[in-house]
């Protein structure tokens, strides 16, 4: 820093703002250090609230060791929300990444609305209807004073419960630490749902119809299947009540959220028809590339992150160590859902397409997402393989078998590998975890650790899952269409949605 | 995998990998759990360090349970502070993708730089000033040792806190854990408000005065306003001064951050002037639109994360259960505020343009950054869709009356939006928290609760805000372009910014 | 909301929509708050089981104290490995932004497969040769049961551990709460070495070539090496055993992860060769500009996001207060040394290019990464601001002067600052932490706070990091260039390689 580089008109300040720092530096004192650089003075026996400072009773640290206990639960299960809800930006970059260009602001605009108008939907009587009947999540603090109720029915000689019916716009009833906890991880798991039919009818849906099939799933069809499996409904009582081992068990929502978007992609996918030039009148396809494989990889890679968020957050707990066991899986699976592809399009003698590659990660995450908790991590892998085996021969079968246009494969990866996810939990649980599950005794065992019943719950449960979301998605696609169009103008599809259906371009150059 | 596989020449190592994998499979035991796969044996009394092992005294649990308690908050502040942190990237993208294609390499290094640069400047004055009056926060184990001071002036029979005076480059006065902690979490809260004038100046803001700014704001003006409100400094004192409900009572940030932000970025759009081509020699106004909308919105998307930090981070301790509540309502505002611009857009018959949708989320989240601890989830939802209306209400005012140019709508998000949480502080706070707020007694009341003097202690600290910081700032711009012009030469903004000042081209083909 | 509005066709439902929302809200309660809004009755002595509810014994107190501090230090070390997997989307950005547009499929498809790869041989065998010599990480709750073992050979009266064998496949042996938890963490750290070679490599590389290296520095190098520094191999014992300081202490991987992968990227970018057109006959360089600067930026934004998973997780406890030390030192090197290379571009007359910022950035952060728990934050800046100049340095010299292509420059940020850190350690840590470090009495010190041993225990760590592993890779690069070639056909190179290789173009018009 001399003067010749004064010469060459070197910024002034920004001469003597290096000048005074270094000035600065040589006066950093090194003497000792009087606080507490290292925190063993911080955080000890006078941070517990007492009668007599610094000598608490066992009742004053009893209270502390509760509240923190319940602490660590919340606080694990809040950034595991915070976690999912960043898949929202996964979903929209893989769709859109995976769609072409003249529908960028379309694709990335309905992945951005069903955030708000799902969590909006979830709030006036999703959460209500999913949980209302069981609001004291032990782990969260027990919601303290909210009184839950199920509608139930009484047939066979058994309850079955099949919606909540307390917390409609989290009103004071509810206005609790513990519920609002459960609300947050539960109302992104919603917006999972509900995003995954905007890619099976990516390109072609209008938005006002999207908006109405967004507060449709949020408010009804995701809460009332998710009251059957997680809010105490019929199907987590089959157990108790049939002595189908435990009920039926999903850890994170291999069935509840993914199989429940994935099928009601296909019933969309199916009613809205293809896109305009996939099918050909001689019976050929034709490959409709994604415009931008960084930004779907990029997608991809979100929603790798927010999984660990999905699954082990799903403990609603910090205190439950398995929550390391699941974060592995969850990996493992992922991991072997890729490799599976790779090596099953070298063995095809294609190359290895990046955008195969990332359905074969996701189908790894989906199927491992009901067992995540219940399996070792060799059965995850597994279990993952096989679901990049899924994912592409399902794709295979849509484009080339069945004529069903899903442009991203939403159903390839969520509905099939939701319900394969369903029925692994079934076969590889391998009786270290879940004691007391659903209200049975013992540890959930698969039907190659010696309980074929619970492979019939789980059995029940996806079928259910199937029949009941198709049905429903069905009647609503094709009662919407007559309010408004599902389909957009043939003009506006070739043209590309932006303009017509958003306003704005998606890039201007 | 057969012979026929082979002659159709399958890469070998790929064929013997998988047999070597599924080989060991067959091999993995199944043999009994002798480790700890539940969690069962890990973590217990063990664990605690005592005389005599396993066996402690009350006050080895004691100190064991004090320190976990510290322990939750600092992990929580800091994780927390990591998703503040990540904000810049979303605010780096949600601005280069609502400007030109030809100045992003200039957008996206502005929003860069900031982040070092504004770091620096906090590092070397801006933390002292703003927290060098009051550091123990009591949450993060109380900082041991640190002598906190505040300068204060005395008026009127009362002490007026203006400014710390303590930690300047985080010297080895407070070489400790707890304010280390505090400093991370004020440092990227910090860097949000210098990044949003890059916004309303983008697309002609000389590179060189940018650094300048970045500097000044870090160092001097956030943080003086930020101690006034949370740094023990006069605003905060309305209350125990003069009987104005507890003082200015801004939760995580409305004003400190997001107005003082927003303010300045109206000052710096007004002296440096509306970029060529923005306003008609006929009183028209012509529309620029964003190059990139999925760049835009995953910087939403990434803003909406990070809101999670800011929010209910701003506890500074995990183990205050408040904070399902303020994330819950953090979220629904947001979801409003989108909804809110949406319905807005229905009715001017216009279309759902991607942008204003993400605008009128992030309105939403700034106006309930101010109330998010003190409302309940209905009141958000009101808060956010006024914020909704305001931004879209702001941005037709800046662009077809007053005619000031804002090419991201920072103003409007950020300043109106700002003013507009703080006052819904001192309306909807439904008296649930926030006891002893500011050294003064009882929670904390909103005029529809019955306490109108809050919302004057309201009003005191937004206009406090606007004044101060409008008058420095646009002296400050007025100073800086006599140092170095604020403002790129007309060639460079017509021909792009990115190789005059940048030196690179944003995007290559 | 009026006639007149619904003569201009407002659809109706968003008319009753709006409506009944706007009714609810009426009715929305404003009585009591029966439940527990503000956690004051959650979360209390009753949360501590006991066998006379409510009143716990001091045993059943000190059960829920060992646990919850044991639960903080697992959620610390998950999340924080959480944050450092994302790392791998921000090498993938950085690395495909900063290269040709002709490249992007390849270039992202090689940084996701990198990402199954080496998570897989990992699994297979990486973690139990690195880990498997000493599995019982205290702060992890010891993992009960788990039998370490290191192969050792004994020379010069001592012990060299060279490597684990315990936990191949995570097998049933290690099925534990604990090693779980450490398997993920040390996972995702793997896989930041493993990706940074495909930048020195890339728009070159063959991808079947890219998948046999990615398996080999996952099964082996990585974590052979690591095993000497943290899995209690002989250079961790250079304390222990000769004296010198605390041994080889590297706090977070500036070698063990960056310096390994550096000198890989290195060997292969020697191996490979230049690409095609960037050093011309006549001795001149040319510059091939990266093709986004966006993404690029938004890559480092990802990184610097991952680092604070990265650094302050490798206390593998949230109980250890260091960890906000340890954050703040990360942040400060990095701006450090991005303000460090703007001041060498502006006195060089240069402009203030955002790649060569952005590498400044990287550069801090690689060379803070192994001191960064042992300095103080005044040394963090001095340490990023060298590092950012060792950056500009030698990314100078390897195109002008060794003539080495490595397009991201890789070697530059992780190679040398990888070495620089490890020396850092040796200098600046000033014995405020680390007392006890591989099982040496005292606190860390470097040179310049009085144990200039330290420096000989680091120096003999670097020197070994770069024998070994250059001389490993450069051989391993020889042999598989013989199995399939390493580099892809010119004319693929100079077309571009996302067909050829992929299958796939990266961005479609």
């Amino acid at each position: 820093m001399n003067f010749k580089f004064l010469q060459k008109k070197i910024p002034s300040y920004l001469l003597i703002g290096a000048v005074v720092v270094l000035l600065l530096m040589l006066f950093e004192p090194t003497r000792s250090f009087a606080q507490d650089a290292t925190g063993a003075k911080t955080g000890t026996i006078n941070d517990v609230p007492a009668a007599t400072a610094g000598k608490p009773t066992v009742s004053e640290v009893g209270e502390v060791a509760g509240h923190n206990k319940i602490a660590i639960n919340i606080m694990w299960t809040l950034l595991a929300g915070f976690l999912v809800m960043f898949m929202q930006a996964g979903f929209a970059l893989v769709e859109t990444g995976f769609t072409q260009k003249k529908n960028v602001a379309h694709t990335m605009g309905m992945n951005f609305m069903v955030y708000a108008v799902g969590m909006f939907g979830f709030w006036i009587c999703g959460f209500a209807f999913m949980f209302g009947g069981a609001l004291n999540a032990a782990t969260l603090g027990g919601a303290p004073g909210v009184i839950s109720h199920e509608y139930v029915v009484h047939m066979f000689g058994h309850d079955f419960g099949l919606a909540g019916s307390v917390g409609f716009f989290l009103n004071s009833d509810v206005y609790d630490v513990g519920v609002f906890t459960l609300f947050l991880f539960q109302m992104v798991f919603m917006d999972t749902t509900a995003t995954i039919p905007t890619g099976s009818m990516a390109e072609r849906w209008s938005f006002k119809s999207f908006l109405i099939f967004g507060f449709f799933i949020s408010m009804f069809v995701y809460p009332i299947y998710g009251n059957w499996v997680w809010g105490g409904g019929w199907l987590s009582q089959l157990g108790a009540n049939f002595g189908l081992g435990h009920g039926m068990v999903d850890f994170a929502g291999s069935s509840v959220v993914h199989m429940v978007g994935g099928v009601a992609a296909l019933a969309g996918a199916i009613i809205i028809g293809p896109r305009i030039g996939k099918f050909n009148a001689d019976g050929t396809t034709n490959t409709i590339p994604g415009h931008n494989i960084p930004m779907a990889l990029l997608g991809t890679f979100i929603l790798a992150l927010g999984w660990f968020g999905f699954n082990p957050g799903s403990t609603l707990a910090g205190g439950d160590f398995r929550i390391s066991i699941v974060a592995v899986n969850t990996m493992m699976a992922g991991t072997a859902g890729t490799l599976a592809v790779l090596i099953l399009l070298y063995i095809q003698k294609k190359k290895p397409d990046p955008g195969m590659l990332a359905n074969g990660m996701l189908a790894g995450l989906v199927a491992i997402t009901a067992p995540c908790a219940f399996v070792n991590s060799l059965s995850s892998v597994i279990i993952g393989a096989i679901a990049g085996a899924l994912v592409v021969l399902t794709i295979y079968i849509m484009d080339y078998k069945v004529k069903i246009d899903d442009p991203v494969g939403a159903f390839a990866v969520h509905g099939v590998n939701g319900a394969w996810g369903v029925l692994a939990v079934g076969l590889f649980s391998d009786g270290s975890y879940g004691d007391g599950w659903n209200g049975v005794a013992g540890p959930v065992k698969g039907l190659f650790y010696g309980d074929a019943s619970q492979l019939g719950a789980q059995s029940v449960g996806a079928l259910t899952c199937l029949v009941f979301v198709f049905v429903v998605m069905y009647a609503f696609f094709k009662i919407s269409n007559k309010i408004t169009p599902i389909r957009v103008k043939a003009e506006d599809e070739i043209a590309g949605l932006d303009i017509p259906e958003m306003g704005v371009q998606g890039y201007v150059d």
